[in-house]
């Protein structure tokens, strides 16, 4: 894949896995680092990531911060979604936008009040489609969208998340 | 906030809200859109991120993908949590390192197999945390982490996203 220079047509990624339902299954990862303070260092295969919390809240603002960021996952994984699954049901799509917003209590975070979850307790999710089909058509869309969006399934549903701590002695 | 020029020292964002419990209560946001294929630009404040998927599965590869950006931001997370909660709790700590990674079927994305979630089936966080305590007073710590830390709460529990479509006729 990394010699790879043009996509691969999404009806031939489909066509692949399913005559090689093995073919669907990837691991995928990050790693990194923290930096000075509270700002991040983060590598993505060959991307790299600044994340860094707002002055505000103790950091200098170098990048997003990591709620931010997964609502930014979560905008992009629907807006793809909608590219592939217009493409799968065969809807013609123009324009798609999104404004996602997340509430989130720093009681939670630190430990203030044992009542408040760190995390988001509520996320609005605007999406904005533009194009020639009546909406009924991208209702349809939405609902296949919602059902197969990776993102939305990580961040409504519980993933096993399995710990491991490595400690060494300065 | 967006005039300050220095981050506000954390015992003073955690006074503050110590204080005045409301000043804890945030909503942040996200923006974006669909570009040419299924690469997508994301705004989050002042910061951009391009958002895309490998070249193996359609994309052009110029930026990570929405579900590698979910475990850049677990893992960062996770490090700027350590960082609040050593100082919380008194323990020193020189470095903190963290290697994510998630398990995901595209048997689900494209909806060939019902029986396959479309997120992440597991995800392994491995942290690395250098210092000059012992491992006990880090496993404490990383216990502390783990009961505050925003990103892993997403992750591992559900949230509630409500989402709204707007269409537009071309």
């Amino acid at each position: 894949m990394s010699t790879q220079t043009t996509p691969t047509p999404l009806p031939d990624v489909i066509a692949d896995i399913q005559a090689n339902p093995d073919h669907g299954k990837l691991t995928v990862g990050a790693t990194g680092m923290l930096l000075h303070g509270v700002r991040c260092h983060a590598d993505i295969r060959e991307h790299a990531l600044t994340i860094d919390e707002p002055m505000g809240i103790g950091g200098t603002d170098a990048g997003p911060n990591p709620v931010e960021v997964v609502l930014a996952a979560l905008g992009t994984c629907q807006a793809i979604t909608y590219r592939v699954w217009a493409a799968v049901l065969g809807i013609e799509l123009d324009e798609v936008r999104f404004e996602t917003e997340g509430d989130i209590d720093l009681n939670g975070f630190f430990g203030l009040r044992d009542d408040v979850r760190p995390g988001f307790g509520a996320i609005r999710h605007r999406v904005i489609l533009v194009g020639p089909e009546d909406a009924a058509r991208y209702l349809e869309l939405a609902d296949a969208v919602d059902r197969h969006c990776p993102v939305l399934d990580i961040v409504a549903d519980p993933v096993p998340v399995e710990r491991v701590i490595e400690t060494r002695k300065r």
